[in-house]
């Protein structure tokens, strides 16, 4: 069925003179394979521009008229026929040397590329069979695409064989290296577009190399595709000197092979012949026999293969070619006409039986079962979810003989209880940091493992070791963008951060959130586990550091994504932070953030108090409060672990200046648990919120972010014109610990002050009281004005009894 | 005074073979010149260690006491003497061509290295009298440092020469281009650490290289300083083959020279030999003879000259050098002693008089009055600020003849008057954007000016000029980084960005609003112009794009930050944006955020009630609502241009179906508006807000962004209980805009079915009219379903008229 002379390949068999076409190397002899490989491309390139465009007359069996084109024409071509190009050939090789891959497309906007190319494999029919493969399979194929209630223009979770979303561009690389970790035998093919290549997240993601260990890691095969555009403007890395990109490339650390041109039949043999030398080196690295591995350079026209112009003006080969090349045509006959003949051009009846099947010859070089990259469970990474081998988080306890009265360091423990998951689980789990994992004093885990590092290492150096479980660049973006490939193949970790740079990760956050909302209404997807934050080095004990490191506004971002997918908790002691990690590191499906310090805090719990607390998720502290279990005059509540501190500090004085007082002092560990049920499933029931928060006394409520974040969550509830929230406010500098707390007003002196407005009748009666604390808080400046540091009596000090 | 031989640069005058030393070159023969080098390094790398470290003594006049030490030692030296080393060697050549120059310290964490500099320049006492170039300035100088009412320890607002703060890293290279831009005869030295160098916007922003005009614009010499550590491990960059850092950065298009050692002397030498060499080729460049510019690759030691071993760990040459070298002062008497010798090494009584003022031998090299890098007007930009030439703005109103009866694309009116301020003010104002200044419809502003782009330009190319006056790079970081570096030093801009990926500069946004908030305290720092984001293509409008597109969330990131800073607009159509850019550029100091739709809106407002409504922030569409200026029913309440529109049509479907009803329409443009004054100085009083909103009736808020974040906003008000809030609750997909809205509940017909609940005694009178709402969502969702597009009624709707 295949047209037999190479000369066949079709119109597109041209040389513009835009792009450098190489002759086919001799050493790829087969050209039927070629031929297959054309026909095949040629299929995904129907397939694609059929999902574009198409909304009936799937096989182009009668003239195409206005009726069978989509209302509206929303997709992007330009980016699809070098994705489709790319994909049909590193199947061959997959084929040929049963190699384990999956592909990560960088151009997400190329989505219909990998829809028709899991459509071709027959996985997608596999996973959605009303989308059969067959001619009414393709017409929904092509109808469901950019299409109400069908499926979004982009690589999404909806594509089988994807890790990726495509859509806010630079994290290709990141998710690939991610991928690739402890994953020896697999390959990830990752096509970078030009554009995505101006990004920052994906500039750095090159240096990954160093981070990559030949022996238990996998392979990344970075295809960096220079179709020259982006939506309106040429992309950078394909306008510098060809002699400038290979050296940048080679000072990547990569060897570079081009693949440039637009002739078809020499592209394809110029590709294959490519990678198969590629595939040699690959193996030759996997062997020792190189420590530098391979990646191409694909020069190829954007919009291959489509109309070359279009009212006069080229189309095929400018940025013209991004979106759609033709529009307008249920009015304009001449484009419809344009439509057809580019349709017709890759010769559908040549590639399709009469029923719309894939005729068998252009499925030759397609693998078979999960060796299909579209079925690689990779790429559904919970298939092969194995739950942590986890060690008992009560064996890393802090004893605490009474609340309060003795001082731990919350994330030294925790770097105990990691040490021992990373050493039960030698293989799966990761921690990733931007070189801070020593100073969140998570020092423990090296003394099971290093920081994997496959640069030079001299003698001066400490713990470092390919192959070592802490991954730390000083990136947050690669460190987040490698946990996310890491988790969505099916393994975990831990990316620990400063909290005020946990920002430059917004966007990023964002989009995973949104890829894990999105997989949850996906019956095939499985659940992966959770991404999980620890953030230290927090807002309250910036001591090295100033004004711009203090900014506690992620968890702000958190909580406008859906509550299926986000958790945040706050543990305010040790005990408390061990029990939530160990309750994250099993979860699925999840954000969790954590906010716990690094420096000395008072111990609260002890290890079965810890668990109950966290349980609730919030609860009253009865050796704290002093409302006998009755009605309070005031509650003192806290979230995070300083804040927690200056509460606790505020009700001794208030036990002690106004013993009649009736103070219940409430934490809370879960902030979700703030919310009702019918916004967050941690949601507390109103009435277990009033008996907790009471419906009508004043709530002092200390926390350690923004303000506004707990009138956001409590807005609904009975009392909260009664809640008052003490938090950041924007207020720093290189200062104490104490003088940070004073800038802000959550210190407890100020909190006594705020009893005393807000409880009926005390500014009256505890005037006096009002003016001692605001003499102790002025104290406490001119001391550190004159000393530089804290008063002893604020640093030393604990619960009275 | 100095010691004359040329043996005698001090006691660390050694090689410990950890660095490649290199011979000095016979070039630079002037010793007498590299020994007053060398000492005014001896005497900046005094005054930082002086800075981290010394309460009192700060002559070394006594022997070294415990209570001269600071009882909190904070600070970073390691990368300190690095940047000293910089800055004396290009004060030389500052001085001996006469050259303008500024720098930025990418390793802000150097702040002690900054204000040391600024000190002995004198700008440090012409600012701060208090701290006098003598002993007792001297004093206050290092008492001051990271000390409760003094200074931040990194390089910040307050320090002297500095448009750039240290503490997130990753934006020095952009600074510096944005720096450079238009400023021709501006050299801006960029001392980049290793460890920010593995930063993604830091890799990205090399390539900063193709958008610079050698004749318009400056120079920006990068000195990538590589001292092999981050806090606790080595860095990439220092630790790859030599070969591949050299390639590496000819790749990114410059031409590197490598000053490589740990011997002062040999150091001394090379480093200055380079710098001729380098400035030689900056003036070559100038005068066009080559189009390739100089960096310089530093590679010295971690902490150089401070301690090399402590405890009987090296430090000096390793990480243990990133903070402080030396600690536990007070307590440990030989570590003490060892801060003596350290100290001492400089041989502070060679470099100071005894009263404390440099000895005019070290300040041989110092350039005068604005020459001197920490008193350049450049670094602080409102110095040499002018206000844009602006057009008047209403010379672009769109003719209105009946609100709400014809539409415009309110970015396309926004791009005339861009183009015409662009063409007034050549020198003075750049848009930035990722690629998107065509497909946000600003395309007018290429009838006046290009693109910026320096690499190669093809036939099939348009709108490609050196020096063109729109900066587009697919780099959200790159076009903030530049932008900021821009205003800074006294310019203008707009940055026009899809809303959702604007997240992606959440962390800059924050480090930038920071220096804000920081400056407006400061009183020689005047004021620059704003920082304006325009957001288009946004949640509601992503036709060619899905849910990774939709994310409204960048506003509560904005809110966080000090209302002096913040202000936020959703001006709702095409004259309301008009007014509000017109307002944006004018001002000053702020951050204003726009967010303005490309798709075609109603027109609402003649020019002059355009800047009415401007003016007031908010207000009652009196022709849209039915309350006849007495007490309403019910108030529709809306902010931004989709829900603007949809709650019109909700009111003109109510006032067709429940013609009784008493409906006030309330459009918000000026979100802050909506606080109180407590909050923010555009907060509108709590009387005029009940004027508004009612205290007691039932208010439909149909919002832009995420619904709590009017909550957020409006939570102190009389009649918050009664507002009900529509917005995006992170629902999407690639689907029809109206689908967009019902997916969401802000489509019109929910808006009704909102009021019939909200309004008493509605849900039984109009049970009937909600039912009809929900059919008609039904219908319209199944025409979406069927057709794939929205239904006519609703795409081509006006108001009634």
């Amino acid at each position: 069925m295949l047209s037999p002379s190479s000369g066949s390949l079709g119109r597109d068999s041209r040389d513009k003179g835009l792009y450098t076409t190489v002759p086919a190397p001799e050493r790829l002899s087969d050209m039927d394979t070629l031929e297959r490989l054309h026909a095949y491309w040629r299929a995904a390139n129907y397939l694609s521009a059929g999902q574009i465009y198409l909304l009936d007359n799937p096989l182009l069996t009668e003239p195409l008229k206005p009726e069978h084109i989509k209302p509206r024409l929303l997709g992007h071509w330009g980016t699809t026929p070098g994705i489709n190009f790319c994909l049909a050939h590193l199947n061959r090789v997959i084929t040929e040397r049963d190699q384990d891959m999956i592909y990560i497309a960088g151009p997400g906007h190329g989505g219909p590329a990998a829809v028709a190319h899991a459509w071709l494999e027959g996985t997608y029919s596999e996973i959605y069979p009303a989308v059969g493969q067959d001619a009414e399979g393709m017409r929904r194929l092509f109808r469901q695409f950019s299409f109400p209630g069908g499926i979004p223009s982009h690589v999404a979770p909806e594509t089988p064989g994807s890790i990726h979303e495509g859509g806010e561009l630079g994290y290709s690389l990141a998710h690939a290296y991610g991928a690739a970790f402890d994953n020896p035998g697999l390959v990830v093919a990752c096509v970078i577009g030009d554009g995505e290549a101006e990004t920052g997240p994906l500039a750095a993601s090159w240096h990954s190399n160093k981070f990559l260990d030949p022996s238990r890691d996998g392979v990344v095969l970075p295809i960096l595709h220079l179709n020259g555009y982006k939506i309106a403007n040429p992309a950078v890395l394909a306008r510098i000197p060809e002699q400038d990109l290979l050296k940048l490339l080679e000072g990547y650390g990569y060897r570079p092979h081009v693949v440039a041109g637009d002739h078809p039949e020499t592209m394809h043999g110029l590709m294959a012949a490519t990678l198969d030398e590629v595939f040699d080196e690959i193996a030759a690295y996997k062997q020792g026999r190189t420590d530098r591995l391979p990646m191409i350079v694909l020069r190829s026209p954007k919009g291959w293969t489509g109309p070359r112009e279009v009212d006069g003006l080229p189309v095929e080969g400018t940025w013209r070619s991004h979106q759609v090349p033709l529009s307008g045509l249920r009015d304009n006959p001449g484009h419809l006409a344009a439509l057809e003949e580019w349709l017709r051009s890759y010769r559908p009846e040549e590639l399709f039986d009469a029923d719309g099947r894939p005729v068998p010859e252009i499925l030759g070089t397609v693998p078979a079962g999960e060796r299909r990259m579209s079925a690689s469970p990779h790429a559904n990474g919970g298939e092969l979810l194995r739950p942590l081998v986890l060690p008992d988080f009560r064996d890393y306890a802090v004893a605490v003989d009474a609340p309060g009265t003795a001082s731990s360091e919350p994330t030294r423990a925790l770097g105990r209880l990691l040490r021992d998951v990373i050493a039960a689980n030698p293989e799966t789990f990761r921690l990733m940091g931007p070189d801070e994992t020593d100073s969140n004093r998570l020092s423990a885990v090296f003394e099971t493992t290093g920081r994997a590092w496959n640069a030079e290492i001299l003698p001066t150096d400490v713990n470092l070791a390919p192959g070592g479980r802490v991954m730390e660049v000083l990136s947050e973006h690669l460190c987040q963008g490698w946990l996310e490939g890491y988790l969505l193949t099916g393994r975990h970790g831990l990316f620990n951060c400063y909290e005020a740079f946990i920002h430059i990760v917004d966007a990023m956050f964002n989009q995973h959130a949104k890829w894990l909302e999105a997989s949850q209404k996906i019956p095939w997807r499985r659940p992966v586990a959770s991404l999980n934050y620890l953030l230290s080095s927090h807002v309250w004990r910036q001591d090295h550091n100033g004004f711009s490191h203090q900014d506690p506004g992620f968890l702000d971002v958190v909580v406008n994504k859906k509550a299926s997918v986000v958790r945040v908790y706050l543990p305010p002691d040790a005990n408390t932070l061990l029990s939530v990690a160990d309750h994250c590191l099993r979860s699925r499906d999840y954000v969790n953030v954590v906010v716990a310090g690094k420096q000395p805090v008072l111990d609260l719990f002890t290890m079965e108090e810890a668990i109950a607390h966290n349980t609730r998720g919030l609860g009253i502290l009865d050796w704290a409060s002093s409302d006998d279990g009755g009605a309070p005059d005031v509650v003192l509540a806290c979230a995070g672990d300083v804040p927690t501190l200056e509460t606790l500090a505020a009700a001794a004085l208030l036990r002690e200046h106004l013993p009649e007082l009736k103070v219940r002092v409430v934490n809370v560990v879960d902030l979700m648990r703030l919310q009702p049920p019918s916004e967050h499933p941690h949601g507390m029931a109103d009435a277990e919120f009033d008996a907790v928060f009471t419906p009508d006394r004043p709530v002092i409520f200390n926390f350690h972010g923004y303000p506004a974040l707990i009138h956001r969550l409590t807005y609904r509830r009975t009392g909260h014109e009664n809640i008052h929230v003490r938090g950041y406010k924007e207020e720093g500098t290189t200062t104490t610990p104490f003088d940070m707390a004073m800038l802000n007003d959550i210190d407890r002196y100020h909190l006594v002050m705020d009893v005393v407005d807000r409880v009926p009748g005390l500014r009256v009666t505890a005037a006096h009281l009002r003016q001692r604390m605001a003499d102790a808080r002025l104290r406490a400046r001119v001391h550190t004005r004159d000393h530089g540091e804290d008063g002893p009596e604020i640093r030393d000090w604990t619960w009275p009894g």
